[in-house]
């Protein structure tokens, strides 16, 4: 290493000025829960900006406002008028799969949306009830008080249940814990979707079959039983009108992919299968001949319903499970919709402000005769199509939503059931991702089987069986990534030739290795959990390459080069562990070298004084340096080598 | 890049080559649970061979006896009854411990060490009773059954508690389960050894003072009223003798810390004053003056116990719950005490196979009126020291063990109590490891506060409350791990002056940025937990870096380089990420350049196809020849940068 001592000094490993305990304390927990510093900006300011800058923080309507322009508004308009075209008829479909009243959907379409236009972060998201989300209530409620029996009792458990979610929401959101959220994994996800979707669709039966009994059950099994017991009691019509709209629905969206002209007929299409329909069956007066259809929807605005709040139930803990469930769903759909659309158009979403949003939609929705709102992907996707350009598409829509309450309810009289069934199947049949199953298949079949897990829990299960294995394969994943953590990978790093660079000779078939030098590198934090199976793994490294020198008559091993570019931290059992390690190594009589520790690592062995014990000098900067030095003492300076262990320092130097 | 195509083609970075997923799994499975690879050997043998190395696997004695040598057997022989001369006085101790006849203690150090000799890997190990798992059985099983009022019932009990104890950790053994013994951290461990240590000495002055009633009760507010509360009972003569007693130990250990040549004396002093005390008692009949003593021990060898086995009892689930207990704390001592005198030795203990062994011994002594043994510190530290050469010594001291139980027991008839007690206080205190509590307050405040709150718990709740704390301190430490992994920390590189080597900014404050080049290293494996944050943090980054340069009138940016070096592993959700990452970077006009991938990432990205997306040319081995080959594509072939996102593997070329 001919070079001069400024170069030198230059590439030692500095080793970070220590801080006060408190003051890491607060730094590390900032980064957890504030990775994104939402208050950089409230930063040396007087107190009458920061209350501004606050209330737009949590209140972003006032932010964005002064800046509308008529030209937004123009696209915010047509946007929201064709998102309500969908609101309407998804919104009366869904409040059926929750097995409430019809016309609690519309009401879910009103209050919310006005809500998220003011609070929401979101320009792109269109708020409204989620199917996945309503099956849930009607399944995990429906066990409690039966929504046929006890309508009214139902009901203000659905509304309970609504506000718990709401509340839920909000304290994850206030208590900084919405990395919770980015806990629910992908393939998870994907499973549990897609059974939901395929049980609504087969539940859908009874209304294209024209069916009056029907299984409380969800599973499969029991769907196709109750379906195939009752055959003398399908209805020809309805299964034909059912098959006809259907059709319908899926052509247009099957053009509306390939081209995108075809987007407006798309999103305007389930108005239109309802317009038919209704259409349809009060000219033929089909509702005489087996067609059932939605009947009396009661005229004006969202009745007010806090009073309806059943704290005092004795089903308040299923309420509030059910509450639990449906919140975190909503949180994971609407918070990925919204990042996602946000990423399109190069804009931030904070997770948990956003959740804070969405609770007090929920909250605000519970007392005004709303059920679970969230931010479904298909509405917001039809909102973004359609050229929305900010949250004023959301009350656009609740504008046109409460028109349709006001004037236009009784046109929805002679709506016919199986319209509402096809519109449900047509829009599970999106959430059906068995492309994103094939992809799982295809990069990592782990990842496959805890979808197919999933999945086949929710279909041949039921919702909550589905929910409590997604929930054991989230955590039996975690378990894995401490096990991943715990017993990482130590790898032999060799040269690759013509260059300083060193790599696994794994991966690296073309890597030689270093006669003399043996160079490992850790793969993960070095921590309690792992300290000693790093060290038994270590020594096991060094005892083999020994062994094998000999036997192969080789020249013996000088020196362990330690590449810890990749431990992030290190606790006090990993720093037990090195001192461990060290005093092992010199024990036979060989030299420890460690290459480019991070500064976490750097400013431990700082405070245990290792870094004097083992030697300032025998920290390198990279493992190319590291085995430069070595070669030299070995090759040039062979006579210092034997006192280099007593007293690495000062050899160095 | 002025290279030639060879060099070109050496440098990429090679994809694996694919494993079918069984392979992998069972690779993936065989690296978590056999690191080890104990089977190594057994590889291309004969059928015959390959049994005789089995039974050598597991009884290690048949594989080492051939090669014994009288030489060994006389430094056995000398550690053996040294050993032996501290086993006596400190398993009659240790029985009173844990309320069970002291007899008992006798017979716990005979058959278990043979068995230990036969099966387990430890040159060193010496094997006995423990002091803490004494004392959890006393705490745990005498609120179930009173050792005072059914001492039959009790004594039961506790082999059946040892039964279970052999059981856990010989199944632990045979799962491949050991590591479970690494997750208890050391400072939990120091923690609560500590407080154990600490509740027993106090208890001891209940012999010191030659109390006949005392709580039952462990917390220090308990003990501390029951001995204030009967001043009047004190016996001074006890005290007076318990304090000399002690005072001789404790100078014996001082000086041959200080002094080598004093081991000796150290090591046969809780003999010297068990002889001592018994003779002053019988030459002064201070029995009869308020000296309580050990009285009638029967002669004769261990009688067998097997039909002792409570396992009809009531109390089958405390006995369960103990012995679980006891034997995951008798592991945790008995296998890092094993490997850490096996580091001095430089030879491999398998942590597996020790436990089955453990397990073993412990199966067998619950049949032979033994309870609970492992292979306490201070033991195995005195046979080392004495030079020990082989698991023979444990084979001396089991004899010499044996004599005593033949032929002497009468003579500890006349032993005090009191010098049992100053015998395990003097025991106590070197377990509590003030040093080590410093070291952690000095390197890791964290750390020392959990280790404070083990001890706490123990000393001012129970020892029960102080290993739910321990074991709940430990779940939240490994949930810390969890949340490290789920926020991993992204840094921007920057250039070390003269050199090719791309290293954090906030560590080295002598590296420069790279104009038109933003530089990230990410921390840990990308999987579902953290993929969002990650996927947030860069686009932050990348934003704020945007943002910087545009206010400071700089160059605007043109490629992210993510260095993947740190990057063990990653998932399908990690691989959606970095693709939506990808399209982001892409729409801002930007490039993504990797650096360094590993084989498992190389791997994910060739499945999932992103690494054609991605563009091969742009996946570099080091973060250095990235930098290169982006300046080359600013300075002098810019032209080819307006069309390098729409297809980046052809414009490489």
């Amino acid at each position: 290493m001919g070079s001069t001592g400024e170069y030198e000094s230059q590439r030692r490993v500095p080793v970070p000025p220590s801080k006060p305990f408190l003051k890491s304390l607060q730094a590390r927990l900032k980064e957890t829960f504030f990775p994104d510093d939402p208050f950089r900006q409230f930063k040396n300011l007087p107190i009458s900006n920061k209350f501004l800058l606050g209330l737009q923080y949590f209140v972003p309507i006032i932010e964005w406002a002064p800046r509308y322009t008529f030209d937004f508004f123009k696209a915010d308009l047509i946007a929201g008028i064709t998102v309500a075209s969908l609101a309407v008829p998804q919104g009366i479909s869904y409040a059926s799969l929750a097995s409430i009243p019809p016309i609690l959907g519309l009401y879910s379409s009103f209050v919310p949306p006005l809500l998220y236009a003011m609070l929401g972060d979101s320009r792109d998201l269109a708020v409204g009830t989620v199917a996945v989300a309503s099956l849930l209530i009607s399944s995990m409620l429906g066990k409690e008080v039966s929504p046929t029996e006890n309508p009214k009792q139902y009901v203000q458990l659905v509304f309970t249940a609504t506000f718990f979610a709401g509340v839920f929401q909000a304290s994850l959101g206030i208590l900084r814990l919405g990395f919770i959220v980015d806990f629910l994994s992908h393939a998870t996800i994907v499973g549990f979707m897609g059974g939901a979707a395929t049980i609504v669709c087969f539940q859908q039966l009874k209304g294209i079959l024209g069916l009056v009994h029907f299984t409380h059950e969800t599973d499969l099994v029991s769907v196709m039983r109750s379906v195939f017991s009752q055959i003398h009691q399908w209805r020809w019509e309805s299964a034909v009108l059912g098959c006809c709209f259907l059709f319908f629905l899926l052509l247009t969206r099957y053009f509306s992919k390939r081209k995108a002209a075809f987007f407006w007929i798309n999103a305007m299409a389930p108005l239109t299968t309802v317009i038919l329909g209704s259409l349809l069956v009060y000219l033929t007066h089909a509702e005489k001949h087996g067609v059932q259809v939605i009947g009396h929807l009661k005229k004006g605005l969202n009745p007010p319903s806090a009073s309806d709040l059943a704290f005092g139930s004795p089903h308040l803990m299923a309420a509030i499970k059910t509450g639990i469930v449906i919140g975190i769903i909503g949180l994971a759909e609407g918070i990925a919709v919204g990042r996602t659309f946000a990423m399109f158009k190069n804009y931030h979403i904070d997770g948990n402000k956003e959740m804070i949003a969405f609770g007090m939609m929920n909250i605000a929705g519970s007392c005004t005769s709303c059920y679970l709102t969230a931010g479904p992907f298909s509405r917001t996707a039809v909102n973004f199509n359609a050229g929305s350009r900010s949250a004023v598409s959301n009350i656009v829509m609740a504008t046109a939503v409460m028109f349709t309450l006001l004037f236009l309810t009784p046109l929805f009289h002679y709506t016919p059931l199986v319209v509402l069934s096809s519109i449900i199947i047509a829009a599970m049949l999106g959430l059906l991702d068995y492309e994103a199953a094939i992809h799982l298949w295809k990069i990592d079949k782990f990842d496959f089987f805890i979808c197919l897990g999933a999945y086949l829990g929710v279909v041949l299960g039921s919702v909550e069986i589905g929910l409590i294995i997604s929930v054991s394969i989230i955590t039996v994943s975690l378990l894995r990534i401490i096990l991943f953590v715990a017993r990482p990978r130590t790898m032999v790093l060799g040269n690759i030739p013509n260059s300083g660079i060193y790599r696994s000779m794994d991966q690296y078939q073309i890597a030689n290795s270093v006669p003399g030098i043996l160079i490992l590198q850790i793969d993960a934090p070095v921590f309690f959990a792992n300290a000693i199976y790093l060290r038994e793994r270590i020594s096991r490294w060094i005892y083999e390459e020994e062994d094998g020198l000999k036997s192969a008559g080789e020249a013996s091993l000088h020196y362990v080069i330690l590449d810890l570019s990749a431990v992030g931290s290190i606790d006090t059992s990993g720093i037990s562990m090195l001192e461990e390690l060290m005093k092992n190594v010199h024990r036979k009589g060989l030299q420890l070298v460690l290459a480019n520790p991070q500064s976490e690592v750097m400013k431990k062995l700082d405070k245990s004084k290792l870094i004097d014990k083992i030697g300032q000098g025998w920290i390198f900067l990279t493992v190319g340096e590291a085995v430069s030095a070595c070669n030299c003492m070995l090759h040039t300076c062979k006579s210092i080598h034997v006192a280099v262990d007593q007293n690495a320092e000062e050899n160095k130097v």
